[in-house]
């Protein structure tokens, strides 16, 4: 098969690229489709300590990969190798490590990235297994939730080589693709129930820890705060555009919901090698893993893109916008009658 | 394909047909092949606000469409057009409108549907995609999660105009149907951990709101309250027949579960066009979500039909009965020797 | 077919033999093609009420089929036929029964098998369906969720009688199984937030159910306590070996991965007469079901075996370890560059 003569291919024979990593809800410019061999492909993160702003006046650490939270999507293809530069700056305060569930072994590189503040380290892995995967810090004990509750998670999408497929074989391809990271935050709360600020991020870690322990987050939020996907940052479509929306939680559980729309397809686990399922309203993905969706946008108008637990999206942060354009379709839904005093 | 040629009517080439709605766990009848061109379904919906009895003594306001929670189940099959009145009387407090997964555009039709105390509203959405599918209230920000968190919820099944079919193109069919909506109720205590009842639905808010943040329900019932499906509201069964349950959940995921029997075909995100999933114990459900599960009764007695988190069952109230008439077969299971002292 | 054939045999016409259960996470000896006709599978569980340490330091009432949480695993093909005796020891305070959602009627054997201390019983039932399935005690009311929050609770896998298929129907065959029960435990604490001891089970009883209520549990163990599958008891496995893992979880939603490796072949409820999912990072299991995944080890080293809410693998318990021996892989995974200092 044409895939496993691919996969034969070593790093040292291979193509060299540098992908240049973007902010989320944005996606790195790739092909659907693999031209040629396999590549390397060159990547660096560098983790940035800071706090942020989670909605109006309420103020978190987060220890974010390229400094967003979500960290940025990497893309690349089935045999690709996937070259990774950690970097830690010594601004930071903690050190910091990366575990990818697309690869193989030691901890999904966690045990060979560990890097102490103003230390950088470089790993290699193949890309063996198609599908969207979560990555995020993993520094070892107690550090490992913590991290993650501070946002330190991203998600890497490795594709087939000849593209996604639906179930009979034939070929699903987008338009364009947007990365949506949902976090829950731990954010304590002084005696009166107010949300407490720290001035530095180990001074934050316990109170947060006692959060934690609750099960029950303060906030949960798209691209790492509330509102990061509304207004002017809303995500955008034409009517008749496919759109692959990926969607990553590596911790609870969580349920993507387009208002007014469907998910075509869906591969809720992200495992781009099975059929997807067709015409969900809603999906639901485990914590711990990335998942894809693709909708073709048949109306125009404003969408609600939700985690459809409605408490967790309305009052906890959960919900983003798609701003989509074009010819309205009556046939698809209309008025017929306006509010009007009843009968 | 025949589906296709179906497709391409429209709303006023067809016959008008009006579908006498009814409380759930009751199922409106239907076909389950299509006959003839697709139809225009006529259905009326009426809210309701009124203070139910959840469980001995205790009480909760819930906004009811048609007076029930969840509301009634809506059937039709693909490519037929609904066509919807939504009825808010002038005794309610609280604008409402309806948001349907299984429509396409304007927020599922909420942006079409606001009623005021006192309106009424018709709109029309075409069933494109089959499956069963949740609907529910969805005013806009707060009042949306604190709407469904009053039960303000139904589901729609649309089937395929062929029927279903199992994942080798066989047919499947079922005797009858039975309408399961799980909802998640968060009633505020006073200080010594009393239930408190509040004498407007308005007052009853931002108590409300403050437990719904702690994403910890009170209550989680089936069909309104607790024991609203035992005893003399019990489902019943015969031995070999096949019966339908459909089950939504628009908040929390859940996860189905027939003690003492199996879900034979299961669709658990309700999408009749993917193959089912087979023989199974327990089907998880994610929030936001409505999904079938087909079972053929072959042992008489009383079976409980629940959410299989144990806690969520027997304390929350997520359970119902089943009373299955007919024969009991020891091949299938037999007690040999009855509750003896130990030797 | 062949199968059907197999089906038609009655318990008094084939062999009997006895299974020789084990403590989890092992797994009693088993053939994977069923040889020759259907067997009548005799197993015999005794209850044992006890304490046990779940932390350093923090003591919990469990009611244990066998001794362990979880129950051990019960294996046996389709249309085998199960003859179980459970026996409650006068030394222990409560009734019990079981109900395996393998069986059917009688709500899955528990209206059949309810003894008090000092009583056994026997019951049969037939496996007609394939799969893996949790078996629990549940003797009605608030003993149900009670006695499964005390860990009662295990898993049966019933093979198909040609053993498992990947979706094109290759027989996927492993080299060794491992059980992992995982289990929610509601430990009460005193005004100081300290876990409390009860001299009695029954003593524990109403501050446990009162911490049930919060649905949110103080432990989330693998096997019955933090680190039950760690240091001198973790897993173990081979560079090339195929293992299989079932997890059950009776009451919670869990979602396991193994960090560094994957789920070549999937059955998340467990339903293996269905296509498996392939390649998945994490696989979702609604709480009530057991699931079954497999994968081909290719690097040595220690991996974790998590339920991937963080949170709850390192701050509530759910967290194993297999040690995998062998030759480390460059192509997979390398280390490029150590940490050095950043430029
Ligand atoms: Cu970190
Ligand atoms: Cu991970
Ligand atoms: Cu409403
Ligand atoms: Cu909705
Ligand atoms: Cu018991
Ligand atoms: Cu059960
Ligand atoms: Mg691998
Ligand atoms: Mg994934
Ligand atoms: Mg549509
Ligand atoms: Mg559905
Ligand atoms: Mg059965
Ligand atoms: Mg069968
Ligand atoms: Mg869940
Ligand atoms: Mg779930
Ligand atoms: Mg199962």
């Amino acid at each position: 098969k044409k895939s496993d003569r691919m996969a034969r291919y070593t790093a040292d024979q291979l193509e060299r690229v540098t992908q240049e990593l973007v902010p989320p809800p944005f996606v790195p410019k790739h092909e659907q489709v693999a031209k040629g061999k396999p590549k390397v492909v060159q990547v660096t993160l560098t983790v940035e300590e800071k706090q942020v702003e989670l909605e109006n006046g309420v103020k978190a650490w987060v220890s974010a990969f390229n400094g967003s939270v979500p960290g940025p999507l990497i893309v690349c293809h089935q045999h690709d190798y996937v070259e990774l530069t950690l970097k830690n700056p010594k601004t930071n305060a903690l050190a910091h490590n990366i575990d990818l569930h697309a690869s193989t072994g030691a901890l999904g590189g966690g045990e060979l990235t560990l890097v102490s503040p103003g230390e950088e380290v470089t790993f290699r892995f193949k890309a063996t297994k198609v599908g969207t995967f979560v990555y995020h810090c993993a520094p070892g004990g107690i550090m490992i939730p913590w991290h993650v509750a501070m946002g330190m998670a991203g998600a890497i999408m490795v594709l087939p080589r000849d593209g996604l497929k639906d179930g009979h074989g034939n070929p699903i391809r987008y338009d364009k693709a947007y990365y949506v990271g949902e976090q829950d935050f731990y954010v304590p709360t002084d005696k009166n129930g107010k949300y407490k600020e720290y001035s530095t991020v180990t001074g934050s870690m316990n109170d947060t820890l006692e959060v934690m322990k609750t099960l029950t987050p303060s906030h949960i939020v798209f691209n790492g705060a509330v509102g990061a996907l509304t207004g002017k940052n809303a995500m955008t479509a034409k009517v008749g555009e496919t759109v692959m929306f990926i969607h990553s939680q590596p911790n609870r559980d969580t349920r993507p919901h387009i208002i007014g729309g469907h998910g075509d397809y869906v591969w809720a686990t992200g495992q781009f090698n099975d059929a997807p399922q067709t015409d969900l309203e809603t999906w639901g993905i485990p914590g711990g893993c990335a998942g894809a969706a693709i909708y073709t946008f048949l109306q125009p108008g404003l969408y609600a893109y939700v985690n459809h637990n409605l408490i967790e999206a309305i009052m906890k942060g959960a919900a983003g916008h798609i701003k989509v354009d074009g010819e309205w379709d009556d046939d698809l839904m209309v008025q017929l009658k306006k509010p009007t005093k009843m009968a």
